[in-house]
Order: structure tokens, then C-alpha cells, then sequence
């Protein structure tokens, strides 16, 4: 406005910033599209949705050890030191602040406790590993007093496959373990701390196999021991496979017992949609059963997980005297969505840059109540109507509802003729508004 | 597990962060209710979602001045100091933001670009004020290039007249004014910097008419210019009290002209839902022309605007050399949805702490595959259903239906028939899992 010179001297032009990604609208929409379909699938098995705060505080959060260094604490700027207030960060998942919530709301919650949760989570990666540093997880739960039942590890499975089979990123896998046939395996080859090897195994798929060979040895591990884990962890496929497995340790048959059951309670879904794979065993360590990770078939583009999991015995027990066993899965939403984004912008779909499914003209000033109340009939009727509010040449509005792939173009005319046109087909009809639809 | 007494010693009985706040499963389900609902309304009008990450460069959001004392900056925990990177900041609302996205994006947008963006936002509060230091608001923004008509001014506060209507929260007003009203009057009064008076103005409110005189005089101004000052942002009502005002400027003609209008635009909403009031002018320097705030009427412990906003020349224009008036309004969802929490819990109508429509039950292990395909075809007519997996004494489940207010039982029994049962009217009759409706 006052001094264009003047203000062309202060432009800042902003830049993305690298690990927080922002999409435009088209993207948007299919992002929204992807979340009220997970929605739709978590609730019709009547999980509950909460919210945590972004933050917690940050000895809860150092708790579990080792993820300091992925961690963003937050600093009022003007902060006067006068403060008396806890350290608080952004939380890096949400199966912490999950078990924090549960045990905070104890007394408030109706157990078995199933809730889902859909926020953005942070972690505070260097920048030059290209990795995210903030983005969305979508993780169901299931928390109990004492005792949860089986059944839920596979319902968990069967949730997250109906969710990923319904986003269209072609075919899924889970693979399915479940920890106590490792760790029995370790306990009766006299291993008796079972994470540095269990550590080293959930490398397999990313080290070569001497080097997993060398790091086991490094452990200690005899030829024969380390010959024994590594045949174990090459067990994949059907039940039958476990069923070959000698089993030499009871923690070891209870784990079998449990991953043919789970995987029996899975057998409606397709054939290769959840196969048993003993080299899963995940890095968290609070896991104590049945674990799961889940594969992209025909995007190879990503490696690793998009969806894992597990059972844990005692999730919160750091937050109160109960013991509560829980299974969850969270499905890394914004990393998966980008990888499509990037690898497979077909299967994303991306269309219209606005939800809108009329767009309303009138080329009379005169008649622009007219235009609303028509606008404010079909919104009635659950359509999408945007007025065109600029009275110009007849093209104007048609470029934009083209540019933004608005589906048809209403027209109130100066007889209060009402007119529709498909953008598409061309095709111009009479219309009516309180009974026209598409 | 392992040792129950060197448990108990670890345990931290986590508490609320103060201005952090987070919900029970049935207050989660009421604001989810909300938020379905705002973006119903949003969309209905064609607006597209965008999100932005949490965080900007702290200098964009410095950029705006006054502020600095409430941002929160991030910083990694085990950050080594040789990160060239900028100081990132977590957003204190979604205007600076969207700025910044539609000048960075610009090439790749629409315009006139309809936007709406409900997100986190963070302000670091003082704990002790005991105000919101993480809170969600809703927004909606039009913005164009050169010039955008005057009808969107009126087109906002009929959006968001329509989503405070539908949240149930009694009789709300939107109280509009035009800042070049005042602005003009303090023109013609030979006052060339008319920020310190706006700034005063916009206390009137909350401060003593005494104080607001004294504040006036501070500024250099004689009785005579206050008590015109004052007088005119007397005036309240319909625009028939805005014609009685002896309009002594062309950019207050103006103002009045462009209040009228919008005014004229918002006539078939209900009397008193939305009134000319010349106190309002918003605090922020750089809003131009309408004003917006809203009162919720019967909620007096609300004090302030509930939902605000204003239109503004060019507030991209530190990002971007082009000219790109807009006008938009925040809704202060988290504010609104406490206030309403703790004063008219009433109104909230909190009910069931899941969104399951029906409890299944098998007394009978060997039915669970019926069950779950039975639940499976009920999920697939749209219904949300729970299969209550633990097979004991018939009251258990019907004890956790009734504390999470799920309304029907479904049983499958041993001879394969069904039986569904409302938990409410105690009614039970035979169901068919393909035709059954609530």
C-alpha cells in the first residue's frame, strides 16, 4: 500500500523448514480422506478417541531411557527464571503419554480401556537426515486390570489390516511373533538377558548376515547358540512352519500357543495378508508377546515397518500400583503418506483443491439474496456450495471452478431461471434446488 | 511381575500440566462432535483445510513485534551446537501461518483461496495466570489477489453465525464495526497515528470509562477529541444509528458505507444475532476495515470475544511481493469448549464414553468366529461394534455396557440365535445381524 519500494526491501521469503512437512490443499484432502477412513474403521470396533497434551513433562518422558537425544524440550522466550515449573517436551509417541493418561484417569476409566489416538508426535532428528521431525501416528490400545484376553492381539491385527487395505497403497503384509518363543529359545540356551540379542535380531532385515553373525559372537554367543537363533528367526510363513519348531522350553511353547492362536483368529483375512516371521521381535523392550510389524508389497520404496506393535505386560506400572497388560499398534501415518506421495501419486488419487460441489453464479447483482438463500438451500441438503461473489464476464468463474476441478456451476439468471452445467460433459440443465442432486 | 515392593518405589503419580488440558473419553466424544460439526459448516461453504507444522522460523513469528513473550521455542535435548539451523518456534495462533503458506505456495493456489485450519496453538502463558497454554482454534480465512469484495466480509459471520448456532451454547452476537469509522474520526480530528488510540479503545470493555479518559488525555488529546471518540464508540444497535452519525471524512463515509453493507448482507439472520457496535476495533495493527467479536449471551462467566477477527489489506506481504487483501475469523474453540465444560455442563450433553452402538456377547467359546463374523456384518452396515471378548457370569459385560452407556447387547447363543438387547427399556427380541437397525 504506502511505499511499494519500501516494502519490497523487508519480503522475507519463506522457506520449507526441513522435517516439517505441510501439504497443499488437494493433498489435504486426500490426508483427510486417509484419517476419516482410520477413524471410521478404529470406531466401528468401538474404540474411544483421547487426546493427550503435546507435551509431557521431561522425566516422564526420559523414563524409558535411550531417546533423549530424539527429544524437543519447549522454552518460553522470555522466560524470567523465576519459574518454579517442571522441564516439559513434546512428546516423541503417544504410547507414553497413553500410559500416563491411564494412569492419571484411573479411577474415571471403564476397563478393558480400547481408545485410539491420532496426533502429531515430535522427534528431534538432526535435519541433514532427511528425516521427520514432526508427524501424525495413529495407534489403537487395549488396557486392562490384571488380565487381557488373547483375542485382542488379533483383533489388533485385523483392525489395522482393514485400515490399511481400505487406504489403497496396494498389498500389505503383517508379519506376527511373538517374543516369549525368542526369549524361551535364549533362556533355554542359558542367555539369560535376553535384549542385547533380542537388539541385535531386530536388525536382521537391515544388516547383512555376517555382520548379525559378528554382533551376536560379540555377545558371547557360542557357534552353536548363535546358529540356533539365527535358524529360529528364519521361520516365516503358516502355523505349520511353527509346528516343526522343537520346542524345548515352556516359555517357548506358551509363545508358539499364543502366535497359532492369534494367527488362527486372523485366517478369514486374504493369504499372505498376515504370515508368522520369528525374526520379529522389536526394539522396545517393554514388549512380552505378540509383536507385529507390517510391510508395503508393492511399494519397495519403503523399507522397514509402516505398522507395528506388540503386547506389553505393564505399560504404566512406572505411573501407578495396578498391573495392566495391554496390545497396541500404531500405524506411522505421515511417513506412510509420504511415501506414497512421492512413489505412488497414483494410488493417492489427488483431485479437487476444495471441498466444494457447486459453484453459484449470478451474473445480476440485483439477484445476490437470491444466490444465497438457492446456496443456503442445497447446504441444507448436505452439498457443498460456494457463491461466486465477483459479478464479471462470463469466463472468469468458469476458469476458477475449472482450475479448482469444482464439478458444476450453478446459474441464477436474471429471470430466476436456475441452470446447472457439468463441468465435465458440458451438459446444461434446469434445476431445482430443493431437489436436485448429482 | 518380577518384585511388587521394588515397584511401588518407582512409581511417579503423574499430574495435570497447568494450561495443558486434557479430556475424558466422553468429553473427547463431545468435542469431536464439535469439530465434526465446524467443518460440516466450513466446508458447506467451499473453504479447503489446510494444516501447517507447529512450528516457524521464531523470526516470522518475531516479525509482528509484541509477542515474543509468549512463544515457546524448541530446542533438542541433545542438541551438540553445530546445527546451522534457524530457532524454531511453536505458533501462537494460525494467522502468521497461513500468511506465510499462501505466499509460499502462491503459484500453486487458487484464488480467491478459501481456507479453514483447525489446529494446536501454543502461548507461553505464566502457569500461575492460569490461563491456555496449548489450545485449539478454528479459522477461516478468504484472500486474493489486488482486491476481494466486500461480500465476504458478510459471507464470515454468517459461517461462523452457523457454527455457534449448531454447538448449542445459548444466544450468541456478533458485534461488527469498521475500523476506518474510527479511524476517519481521528483523521478528522488532526490525529495522523491512530494506534495508540485504537489501543485504547479496544479496552473499553474492561477498563472504567474514567480510565479509558485518563488513557485518551495520556495520549496529548483535548476533552473535546475524547469525548468525540468516546461518543461514537457509544453507538450500538442497527444500522440506523450509524445514518444518525454526522459523517465528517471521506474513509469514515466509507467505513459506514462498507458497515451497512455488511450489516444489509446479514439481515435474514435472527434479530440481535448480529449488531453494529463502533467499541470494537481488535487489538492487532494490521486489520483495515470490518471488525468482528462475538458475546455469548448467556454465558456471562465468559468474558471477551468467544469468536473474532477482522479484514486486512496485506497481511502477506512481508512473504511475498504481491498485494493480497483478505479477511478472516478465529474461533476460540478450547476457550469456548472449557467455559462451557465447567459453567454449562448442561448444554454439552456428555454421554457415552465410547462410540460403540452395540455390545456382542457369546456365552460360548466355539461361537467366536460366528461372533466376529457377525459383528463384521453389522460394521459393514455402519454400526460400531464392540465383541465383548472374556466368556464369563452374564453380568460382567452387561456392567461394562452400562458404565460406557453402550445402548444394545447382542447375543450370539449356543442353537446360533440372536437375541439383541436394549439396556435402556430392558426389551430383548430376536435380530438378523443383515436387517437389524437401531
Amino acid at each position: 500500500m504506502t511505499d511499494k519500494t519500501k516494502k519490497k526491501s523487508k519480503i522475507y521469503k519463506p522457506k520449507p523448514i526441513s522435517g516439517f512437512p505441510e501439504w497443499l490443499p488437494e493433498e489435504r484432502l486426500v490426508e483427510q480422506r486417509w484419517f476419516d477412513h482410520i477413524r471410521k474403521v478404529f470406531e466401528s470396533y468401538g474404540f474411544c478417541s483421547i487426546e493427550t497434551p503435546s507435551v509431557e513433562e521431561t522425566d516422564v518422558l526420559l523414563a524409558k531411557g535411550e531417546v533423549d537425544k530424539e527429544i524437543y524440550e519447549i522454552k518460553r522466550i522470555h522466560n524470567d527464571g523465576n519459574d518454579k515449573e517442571s522441564r516439559l517436551a513434546l512428546h516423541f509417541d503417544q504410547t507414553v503419554p497413553f500410559a500416563r493418561y491411564t494412569a492419571q484417569h484411573f479411577n474415571e476409566l471403564v476397563f478393558p480401556f480400547k481408545r485410539y489416538q491420532m496426533q502429531r508426535v515430535w522427534r528431534g532428528e538432526r535435519p541433514q537426515m532427511g528425516r521427520m521431525r514432526e508427524f501424525y501416528q495413529c495407534d489403537i490400545d487395549v488396557i486392562n486390570i490384571d488380565n487381557l484376553p488373547l483375542s485382542f492381539d488379533a483383533e489388533m491385527a485385523a483392525v489395522m489390516y482393514e485400515v490399511m487395505e481400505g487406504l489403497n497403497i496396494g498389498r500389505v503384509q503383517m508379519r506376527i511373533s511373538n517374543r516369549k518363543i525368542l526369549i524361551g529359545l535364549l533362556n533355554s540356551l542359558g542367555i539369560d538377558n535376553p535384549v542385547p540379542v533380542t537388539r541385535i535380531i531386530d536388525k536382521i532385515e537391515k544388516l547383512a548376515p555376517e555382520i548379525i553373525n559378528d554382533l551376536l559372537k560379540e555377545e558371547g554367543l557360542s557357534d552353536e547358540q548363535v546358529n540356533k537363533i539365527i535358524n529360529l528367526a528364519k521361520i516365516k510363513g503358516t502355523t505349520d512352519n511353527l509346528n516343526a519348531l522343537a520346542i524345548e522350553n515352556d516359555l517357548m511353547r506358551e509363545g508358539v500357543e499364543e502366535l497359532n492362536d492369534v494367527l488362527n483368529n486372523l485366517s478369514h483375512l486374504p493369504v499372505d495378508a498376515v504370515i508368522a516371521d520369528l525374526s520379529i521381535v522389536r526394539g522396545l523392550d517393554y514388549y512380552t508377546g505378540t509383536v507385529y510389524e507390517t510391510q508395503l508389497l508393492d511399494v519397495p520404496e519403503f523399507t522397514g515397518s509402516v505398522c507395528s506393535g506388540g503386547r506389553y505386560d505393564d505399560l504404566a506400572g512406572g505411573f501407578i500400583n495396578k498391573h495392566l497388560p495391554g496390545v497396541g499398534i500404531s500405524l506411522g501415518f505421515s511417513r506412510l503418506f509420504e511415501v506414497i506421495r512421492q512413489s505412488r501419486p497414483d494410488l493417492l488419487d489427488i483431485g479437487p483443491k476444495s471441498p466444494t460441489d457447486i459453484l453459484l453464479y449470478t451474473e445480476d447483482k440485483a439477484l445476490s439474496s437470491e444466490a444465497n438463500k438457492t446456496a443456503q438451500t442445497l447446504r441444507q441438503r448436505g452439498l457443498n456450495v460456494e457463491v461466486y461473489a465477483t459479478v464479471k464476464k462470463w469466463d472468469k468463474h468458469f476458469n476458477y471452478a475449472k482450475k479448482k476441478l469444482i464439478p458444476y456451476i450453478w446459474y441464477v439468471s436474471a429471470d430466476n431461471k436456475h441452470e446447472i452445467k457439468n463441468i465435465k460433459t458440458g451438459e446444461q440443465t434446469n434445476a431445482n434446488p430443493t431437489t436436485w442432486s448429482k
